[in-house]
């Protein structure tokens, strides 16, 4: 089928740009198992990445190839472009079998097409690709020649189309909407899962004129001590008086993502807190006005600690990162990050997440900014207050 | 941290069924990288999958070790019952390298230990397992002996504790509040977003004794020709008098989960559908029946194969599998499947989704029944009726 989402040249102009990296890392063949790249290459969507599953890109063919759990293929044909001889549903006594593997039933098809003496590229450490799916198909193969494509892809994801940034402007919205309904909802006395509740009500219905789609990470909600670690989600405890709370939210429109984090207080924050909240908002300005086409990843970092480091602030772990289409567990896209040794160039249209969360022994801050790269900086993609939020 | 969900008794009983598990295999050494199984062993809790992570037990030691992200070994403090010393965080420089990769920081700890001879099981084939992550830790331990001990701890997952059944039981409320608020929310001229929304803040708020947890999956919802494939999710269209609508949803207390599949139409069902529901939920039933202790789980599947083949239903694919305690992208334990050559004996407190799930072209039912093994046969988790749902 036509996917509706895009017109025909979005994804032949995608395969494209990929077809040449490969020819640049001397690729015939590439397997991607990540859902992102797949969905990126055909537009595939389902939620079927629980089985092994790929998308075949082979350089002397016009479409990828995609093969999938059997009960799988009526979405394939559903949601990509791919004639209908490209979509292979492998048989149900494959899945989740000692005997046989999604893997074998590849390495069968790559035989049959007399692919079994290519390059081929695997991504390695892409998620759903299991140690056991990449001994399979290596051991299957032994005339290939294998190597590591981790990324090629998500690389070619970097700079977003129009069509692209159109959708993580509308998910901008929806996080934006899902972020003031948990904001709202953190009262003390009311329970975390009710305002995860609501949370998720804005995400999802959206606005009048689009909804939301799932996110790859769920709301994430530390509270208490628990800011002291980014990664926590919510209970059916009540919020108390004198807690902070950390909101990590997304919007997510046709699997394009935008994430936002802020931090509520309820009472009268420390002044740690407090002093904290200001020095990480002016260093998140630093780092957004010094993302410029031209500048570096690690640029963009040295000068958020540029600011901090005179308040006394150390921060060991990166401060932000690609993002765009995703699937779970992650929406960040495995590619630029903004750290020291990351010598990306910013190119216009690049999309990142500039999150310098800061974790203590018992206590945390998180206030972001998702940006598009313009010649004037880094431009968040909403309009919402940064602030430590402080509710009475 | 004392667990607060189990008392301790629990999380020892099961590592020494565990390493009672590994002893019959020949196992020094288990790495897990399965969240669920990371669950299971220590009581960790948190959204950190996104990145390489394990657990790491050894047949000589009394507790696991969890290695993990930096910023989220506050996460493992609060969420288990380890000594400090046994929850080892690794650098960030380890994170989305090209460089290194944080299963050789777990070689590297292997080795510091002494255990770099060992029996090492690799759970070769669960989520977030890469084969990067295989080939790093194998290249890094040269001496140590390999063996896929994938789903040794799934196995011992499949009987359920007295308060493993309390929370999936709580579970089973929580599908049943979500299951009853999507059906009620799928009307004609509805959008499909705003339907899921009402189910999320089903699933999440729950009721006044407890709250819900993010599910493994996400709300399924395949509508019109889309139900001939199951795992579509939802869009912002609206609904459509004379289509069916396909909810596959679940519960999560705690990560324990409770799956359930209805199917809802708009109208007058076509007399193939109808038929073949009635069909369905009397082949379900007949599968219940059987699902006694000592059938095995071939035997479940072809009680429900006697019933449906009389009435020219087919089914290639498993009509159900064993849950429990998930985290995503699946809720199923990846043990027993009710399918053929399937010889798992099934005993009392065994947990099954039976989903004999029918997709034809274009169209498609799911009327399922999560229950627990009993003496006189399978008990569905939930009171719920069983029916093709139809709607004006």
């Amino acid at each position: 089928m036509q996917n509706v989402y895009f017109d025909n040249t979005e994804f032949s102009q995608r395969r494209t740009r990929v077809k040449t990296a490969m020819a640049k890392a001397g690729l015939d063949l590439i397997v991607c198992a990540d859902p992102a790249n797949m969905d990126y290459l055909t537009g595939y969507k389902g939620w079927s990445f629980y089985v092994p599953q790929c998308v075949l890109l082979h350089a002397e063919e016009e479409h990828p190839v995609w093969i999938g759990r059997g009960q799988d293929g009526a979405a394939a044909h559903l949601t990509t472009d791919l004639p209908a001889d490209h979509i292979l549903p492998y048989p149900d006594h494959y899945v989740q079998s000692r005997e046989r593997h999604p893997m074998n039933f590849v390495a069968d098809y790559i035989c049959r097409r007399g692919w079994q003496r290519a390059r081929i590229g695997l991504e390695m450490d892409a998620y759903y690709f299991s140690g056991r799916g990449a001994d399979a198909i290596r051991a299957d193969l032994p005339n290939a020649h294998f190597s590591d494509c981790d990324h090629l892809v998500n690389w070619e994801r970097l700079v977003k189309s129009p069509a692209e940034l159109r959708y993580i402007s509308e998910a901008a919205v929806l996080v934006s909407g899902a972020m003031r309904a948990g904001i709202d909802a953190i009262v003390a006395g009311k329970r975390q899962c009710d305002a995860v509740a609501e949370i998720y009500r804005a995400q999802v219905s959206g606005t009048a004129a689009f909804g939301g789609d799932y996110t790859a990470i769920c709301p994430l909600l530390p509270t208490g001590a628990g800011t002291g670690t980014p990664h926590l989600t919510w209970s059916d405890q009540r919020f108390k008086s004198g807690d902070p709370t950390i909101l990590e939210l997304a919007g997510s429109r046709l699997g394009y993502h935008c994430p936002m984090a802020r931090t509520v207080f309820l009472g009268t924050p420390p002044t740690k807190l407090a002093d904290t909240a200001k020095v990480v908002i002016e260093g998140l300005h630093a780092a957004l006005e010094a993302a410029k086409p031209g500048a570096t990843a690690e640029h963009v970092e040295a000068a958020w600690r540029h600011i901090v480091s005179k308040h006394g602030i150390r921060k060991e772990s990166r401060i932000g990162y690609a993002f765009g289409l995703a699937y779970p567990p992650d929406w960040g896209e495995h590619t630029a990050s903004l750290r020291p040794g990351d010598q990306t160039v910013l190119a216009p249209n690049m999309t990142f997440h500039c999150i310098p969360g800061i974790w203590e022994d018992g206590w945390g801050i998180e206030i972001s900014a998702a940006f598009v790269v313009t010649e004037r900086g880094g431009k968040a993609l909403y309009d919402f207050p940064e602030e430590l939020v402080v509710k009475g």
